[in-house]
């Protein structure tokens, strides 16, 4: 399948709650790293939702129309001179942040927290949910057979779980709790179990999802009462009969109350991980951290090594990220799918990319 | 001098506010790796007023009558069997805390964790405002010559600090801020330095902390502002010139502005090191957190190996703790000690043992 | 079960191949946190095999008859007073090294490094192969229901080799080597794949015991050839299709050519860790280890948390330990058993203790 | 100053123990983020020499003519248009290693372990006794006036050696020491030191470089005796009254006999560098690692931050890198000052850059 042959229909975020499709100028091969890919499927992420209800997130404000979408797993369509690793029809993953390769951070392995990062579907960068997107080669990850198309969609939001994981420094034998049983915190759960953690517990409001979390990873689960933290966190440690209280916490929730329990929840010693996005500030209970001497520390985006780690989680069947895909449409069908997604009861809608074949719409 | 003809006169604390002298029954040497101090020279903690003042601290309440104090150098009058380490006469600082030495904590090397810890004048053990204390050996050091015995009272704050900066992991090169010129805050900086720090903040709203912040080693000061944390962290930013903030910040203050203000002043991926204490809750920049990927840690006391760096600091002159010591009174005076502590135009008071020359009392 | 009906026949080496059963007056609870364990099963360990042939190892040297075994397994008798984790009836693990608790390896967490550690079966101390031990109670680990008292004398080695592991910092989706397929050998193997290793590669010049090693954890196995060490490693990377090295060795063999080759084996950064004993020099790559900026690091018996996991891996099921015990034979059947271990054909021996129901040998 | 006026006249090695001068086409800036500089001053290395020796280094082997030297100071001529922390005048320190910024270990910070890197004067990569030499300009370091140009040219050693201290994790309070007194191991005691460390201890068999060592850095200083690695390593104890032995051992020699004694000198848990290059393999007391439980690692280069440091550590004062140079000549005497440097009587020679004013050589 030739480039030129393909379209390049991408879904343009124009204002809040204004979607439309447009033919964006499809993509070449800028330098001899690049590689093109055609787009098969992209989640929607809750970014992506919050970027079309609201036209921003934090200090990141839409000012021009923007393809939306950043989960994503294509076939090469092309590749540079200089590209090695990949060839035309390998199937890949995108990891759809660029850093500048320069700066102190991206020479000391945190490229992360680049702050030249070009992140798909961050204004002012385009997005994903397009027909064909050039991506540096070293930013695209082969699927190895085992992995689906579908499931390569999901790597991205297992990324960024590995990354939060990997911030907590999990290890063997621990006990971890997870507050919120969104598509990342069911991914760090599952994470959490693949790093050898002996009690898993998924926490949040919505039982659907705990069930959810048990099937896929949670050895408790706990519905999160109108309590206060403290009483939330004491009945947390006697459901998993931990009464010092639990080694890791990772709170992919961003709610206060939820931050608020999970550092009451934790143990001397214990660490904390900030992964889930909220209000800029919350009460927050600063003395228990100190007399405890928690580490508490947040996790953006992800780093060096986690998508390897997510593909092989995923090709090892430890991480079974094909629960997570509650609807997959076609790419005609995105405006619904984000009025679908906005309302909150499934857990992941894919959308097939233009060019992708159109059977994919259930 | 044999301990049959020392004094065990020593300070009770009755009640909020309500101090008394009394002889406490001498201690004995109760196992074979204990020894016998007398207590040569008491420095007054923030703790030590805090009790005075309310008779609680957190969940830790006076119950019935306590000695005070834990900031104490004393000389060895006698030492148990087994001991090698410590003879008659050595000078000794006194880690005034003594752990189960069997749970998981102490044994994993976190014994400031330990939940069964015996700490001196925390409720209900009593403190080292006394003639003569009995320590198990390993938690007496012995001063070298270059060490005077009142710098030696100095030791346990000194502790503190190394185990703050310890936690921050500051390594050579680095920028760290110090929020809080108080005794803990001000030998934190020194710390930072010694430890090298290539910029050291001080920050206060004290402007004759900041001088002696200064004279000890910080390369900047800045009095804090009645303006927002943003606008305070901004203002050190550019004072420090480090528009992409700081390395590691640690707050000695516990005050929420001072909370806040250190969190926008770190760079992406920084260390903030909480050590302060105050109110049990505050509100706090969580997001700020998340996205900068920073870590933050309690530091609570001081753990293995912190007392021998803080003694070695001192004899090698890279800490001049002597310039902390604004009055040494006799231990008849030592109420009227508390009442000019609690003042707080002092930077440390230490209190003669009551064994003690009388000529100490200025 | 009272202590007094119990035996406490013991099996003494004498001198080189000299044992002989003699009673060992029985121990009694010296401290409040002591217990009295009657020993159920003592595996046979090849530094149990290696005193008995040489009366030496290393500088150890037997001077007067010493009762040998250190891998044990038993039922607690009595606790002391002060004891609150165990009580009689308890089936427990002996951790069979007791440091001193107080110098400054044991206070910072490093206990296994300790001057002054008494352990069982090296001289001068009596080891486990007798009737009745006292240890103190936080060094007998409870096994849960699921653990069997035979699995439960693996648990030692399992230790040794969580630790070897630990000192490896295996983390999720690594390769790792581990040459040599002995009893420790084989359960490194187990415990790597446990903490998410994706390539477990076992190596050692015996086919059975790399047969044994695939059934357990191993992903690859390679018998080791009469070749230079960096074809054997050559041949090692093909094999697992490693082309850049592994990430982790793990040396459990001592051998001289399995050292060298598992240096040459390793990725650039890669972590080696020296955990078999052998000869006390050999010819080393060293400029290999220095250009690819690798890290060797030895692992000598265990510390914090070491037994914990080993017993939660056996429980999980993760590690398999049944699989290694060849043969349990009757206490009276114990010297037979040491020529039966010194063949090297079987991989774990157990001896029953002396008050062990006599139907246990096979 | 204009690129087109300058000289470009290079020293090339053609053959072992052949040097010629010749121009070299003059570089052009072939991307945004170059910057081309003047060279000023280029110290030589002893792997130049051993190049102009042997024609090679282990697996690196001269074919072509090849232009040595990678130890420079320069002043930046023309910057490309995406450059904007450096422009024209600025003097720089030159890191003369390219990675590729693409690769796993680029990626995660270990850029110097890059299968694609590209070295100054490792064969084929031309070094920089040239006149003008192009560079990216994140691997040009601006010095501060506090650094002269001489002092520039140190920055390289100083980096191998902050990198070495780096990979010790050397804290403030521990025992250091370096095993060889050339200029990195000199630089090595001088960055322990500013590390913090509280004993230094130089080891040479050259009792003029220990003298040197005493000037800058070390607390105590040992001529090796030819006497056995172990009694050596006794006879550095008793000297430091480190009885338990040493924190941390860096080789900065690659002999045999030092590496053995840098062993035998560690205490129970301490950690080894090899940073010093000598031959492939070695007798090692591989045993005495293991029962230690010491950490052996390589160093190799420098990486993220080391320049940063290095630089930082000269213009504080802590690194007194000008007393190391034993001499600096033209660029026409550069043959000559080969022949001095194989000699070894000197510490640094420095050779000025074609275009630097030829008043320089002494």
């Amino acid at each position: 399948m030739h480039s030129d042959q393909l379209s390049n229909l991408s879904l343009f975020l124009n204002a809040p709650l204004d979607l439309s499709f447009a033919e964006l100028p499809k993509p070449e091969i800028k330098d001899d790293h690049q590689v093109l890919v055609a787009i098969n499927f992209t989640g929607i992420c809750g970014s992506d939702v919050h970027y079309w209800r609201d036209g921003a997130i934090g200090h990141f404000r839409l000012k021009d129309p923007m393809v939306l979408g950043h989960e994503s797993v294509g076939t090469v369509l092309a590749a540079g001179a200089a590209v090695t690793s990949l060839k035309a029809g390998d199937r890949v993953a995108l990891e759809p942040g660029f850093p500048c390769r320069r700066c102190s951070d991206c020479r000391a392995g945190n490229y992360n927290l680049c702050d030249d990062m070009k992140f798909a579907a961050t204004p002012p960068y385009h997005g994903t949910l397009t027909g064909v997107y050039a991506a540096p080669a070293d930013f695209c990850y082969r699927l190895p057979e085992s992995v689906s198309l579908q499931e390569g969609a999901l790597i991205e939001p297992l990324a960024v779980s590995v990354h939060g994981v990997r911030q907590a420094q999990v290890t063997p034998g621990q006990s971890v709790a997870v507050l919120g049983a969104g598509p990342v915190g069911l991914l760090c759960a599952a994470v959490a179990k693949a790093f050898g953690a002996s009690k898993v517990i998924s926490v949040d409001v919505r039982s659907a999802r705990l069930d959810l979390a048990r099937e896929i990873a949670a050895t408790h689960v706990y519905l999160a009462r109108d309590v206060s933290p403290q009483d939330n966190a004491a009945a947390i440690r006697e459901l998993a009969d931990l009464p010092r209280g639990v080694d890791v916490v990772i709170d992919a929730s961003g709610a206060e109350a939820s931050i608020q329990a999970g550092i009451h929840l934790l143990r001397m010693g214990g660490v904390y991980v900030q992964l889930g996005m909220g209000r800029d500030d919350c009460n927050f209970p600063i003395m228990a951290l100190c007399l405890k001497e928690a580490t508490v520390r947040g996790s953006f985006r992800y780093g060096p090594g986690d998508y390897d780690l997510a593909i092989q989680l995923v090709a090892s069947g430890k991480v079974p990220v094909k629960k997570l895909i509650s609807r997959v449409v076609a790419f005609d069908q995105a405006k619904e799918a984000f009025d679908l997604a906005a309302k909150g009861d499934l857990i992941k809608i894919l959308i097939a990319g233009p060019n992708e074949d159109r059977g994919v719409a259930t």
